[in-house]
């Protein structure tokens, strides 16, 4: 794609086109970060000193940055062609969707799928090899489902979803729209209810389902159980990693982001805009308010309040944790002056 | 189900019946929660204050209540039908159990799945599309096989299995009876044994077995590594949850509980009726004694004695955990102490 | 197999033989734990007290030891014949691979496997049931394709790699040779990255590769995700447990082992000949140096130089947090004496 096209593209995305320079107009063949990219590739310059070491010896033909005075500084002068935009990151995402074609996957449904004839199956779908589908399953528009999965009835599926290979939905599951879930994930299995009694343990029966709001993204290898009454239910916009567990009955706000290895326990509540670092791990029951941000590792085993900002275990505000952090490392000093005033 | 006819039940099962009142004897449609209940349900209420503050809201026609005085006084004045017995849990899954049909799998063996020859395959089982069965494996009566499970060869499964969809179960491979695996969960995959020589790894090849005992329950995504010899072994009546590690050669007692992503790294022997909250981890060949209980995050290097409660990392008892962790949180305020000391 | 046919086999193998003494020159039938061995078992015995103590009662024909005095010592008086190497592991792990014939898979493509027209496939290779693959994937000689496997297409996969049941591969994804990835593993699936835009996530597209080198071995239920551009690099002779989650464009060095439960997040860099322990995290964008040992649980924040053994979150010298973390548990005591001192 020339560098003129990928201007005018720009211009018509969301980042916010502000300028540009061309050296020469020549075709871009990839998009590359800026310590690897080649004479024909186009890369992009974040406001963060570890790339701009980067950039004086960057091959690129062409680089997007951000309208920022000092980016702008350390490009000027150097023979490479330059598109400046309010949010760079957002421009690269634009141009590398456009640069690579996605794999279409044909149309249609292969011939080995097994689907129960009590399904209703929209248009534009693709049904890859080997999936299963069980009765009373709905199906809308535009759908991919890929070879292997497993769909076990009784589940609704909306509009321009993509289920990858090998995972597995189970019955009283909504899939809304716009949603992805990465291979080998299982949403709607039963949830991890036992009754203790004599030193045994007695099944609950999870007769419950889950249901997955708009543009909900989940990972791959994770799970997202279903209660014994009502539902699990995830927010529109929430974006969730690899490996991750949600547990039965866990309601998820809207817009959250969760690292891999996140750990929700049984009927937890988190609000919007929650972000979880990796192997959080949260409580039953616990309520998480809106727009907390849990550093890797953190366990909330406590009611959070919106806006925190928490980290440790047990968790705590994270300013707190640091300076405790800091602390712990010279517990053997503070043990010795201790001792030193005691004589 | 008739209110009345739900209280016939219950006479008949294992939560310990002790009285009722009807308010109406209506057709009673779903079990729900107490906060989401409507005006058809049947509902239950625990002795935990934040549902007791649902109860005044609850549209439910019908609740379950513990044997309680607080609880039956609460119910007493309120125009709803209710039902007392010494468990209410226990009557609550009996309810789920009757009210909802289980889906039914129609007995049979898909026609595409791919059964070797030389295997034994009891009566009224169930086997699903893509199913792949190796040689040498015997399955027994009233088991169920979902859709892409794939049974290696040498395999032994006993009776009313549940084997849940896209599983895989290694060669020399034991599953007794009443088993739960739930889907994408891994049983006997090589343990991770590899010797250091000369700054390589050299294979220690996994030859052994697992064998899990009566009314074992796997949840989702979880791995039962095989060792390099002898068997893996998990007691009868332990329930594991979702995304459980169990390294190979571990020795898991009778009805344990193991939360969401723990992992027992390999070796290691682990009690009867031991309960781990979710991400703990046992060190490879520590030993846990019976009834031990592992709060959330716990890291478990050292032995544990019978009926111990350990928290933290390195694990310590739950009590003094609690203490040091409280500590830990005002650790500036003790430093900034010490130097108004030595002032 | 005889026991001087054994001797005759470890000679010619890498454990180094020093000696042996043959009491009965019988026939073994299988080699077994120390505890468990039986009277026709072949065993080893580890320079390691807990094991020493089962020598005395162990039932095994025939022992092999490490060419250490204690150990000869121990076994010199004893009716049971002794074979001595550098390397008693490397011998046993010799013995298990000739004493127990791997399951030969039958050469030859199982007729349900879907695989696309334009695939060039090597020879000698077996593919499972129901395996996928799709457009424009490489596959070279002597590879082994379980059941129920997905590669999506855009593939190359060199000599000798084994890919267990239900693993998912995407496009752009390169294995080299004599690699193994157990079951249920997805490599190259979408790394997680999405930019904050006005309170939602904006989707990055991932349209980067992985590659893993010369005999990787990767366990069950991972996740090796591809980046937006560039690669995603295991490095050769590099073994991974089950459960790992490694991030987007995250390189990997030589020799690496990562136990069970490990994380590393995005764009993080780790040398080689590094050990993580179980549950050990790594945040984005950090530096792990070559030969570093991180203990289970630790959650490496910040660069990490060469050689250094660190522990604890945050991650410190191992050294200084087992100091640290014993004051932890007398933080109390520490507390009443500070007080004391106040009075």
């Amino acid at each position: 794609m020339l560098i003129s096209k990928i201007i005018e593209l720009l211009k018509k995305g969301n980042s916010n086109y502000v300028s540009s320079k061309i050296i020469k107009d020549i075709n871009i063949e990839n998009a590359s970060s800026i310590e690897s990219a080649k004479d024909k590739d186009i890369t992009f310059l974040e406001e963060n000193n570890i790339i701009k070491d980067s950039f004086a010896s960057t091959k690129a033909a062409v680089i997007i940055i951000s309208d920022n005075p000092n980016l702008i500084n350390l490009t000027k002068d150097k023979l490479i062609s330059t598109i400046v935009v309010k949010n760079a990151r957002i421009a690269f995402a634009e141009v590398l969707e456009s640069l690579y074609e996605t794999n279409i996957y044909v149309e249609g449904i292969n011939e080995t799928a097994n689907i129960h004839e009590e399904c209703l199956i929209g248009e534009n779908c693709f049904i890859g090899a080997n999936v299963s589908i069980g009765k009373n399953t709905k199906i809308g528009n535009n759908n991919q489902i890929f070879p292997g999965v497993v769909i076990l009835g009784d589940v609704e599926i909306g509009n321009n979803n993509i289920i990858h290979s090998n995972c597995v939905i189970y019955q009283n599951s909504t899939i809304k729209n716009n949603c992805v879930i990465n291979s080998n994930t299982v949403i709607g299995s039963e949830g991890f209810g036992f009754i203790p009694e004599s030193g045994r343990w007695i099944k609950m029966p999870q007769k419950g389902g889950v249901i997955l709001h708009d543009s909900v993204e989940i990972g791959t290898n994770s799970c997202v159980d279903r209660p014994s009454v009502g539902h699990t239910i995830i927010g529109e916009g929430t974006k969730i990693d690899n490996l991750v567990q949600i547990g039965h009955g866990v309601k998820i706000g809207r817009n959250c982001a969760f690292a891999a290895q996140v750990g929700i326990a049984g009927g937890a509540t988190i609000g919007d805009g929650v972000i979880l670092a990796g192997q959080v791990g949260v409580n039953n029951r616990v309520k998480v308010g809106n727009n907390v941000i849990a550093s890797s590792k953190c366990g909330i085993h406590c009611d959070v309040k919106n806006g925190e900002i928490i980290s440790g275990f047990p968790a705590m505000k994270n300013k707190s944790w640091l300076r405790s952090s800091a602390i712990f490392k010279k517990l053997p000093d503070l043990v010795k002056k201790l001792r030193d005033i005691e004589k």
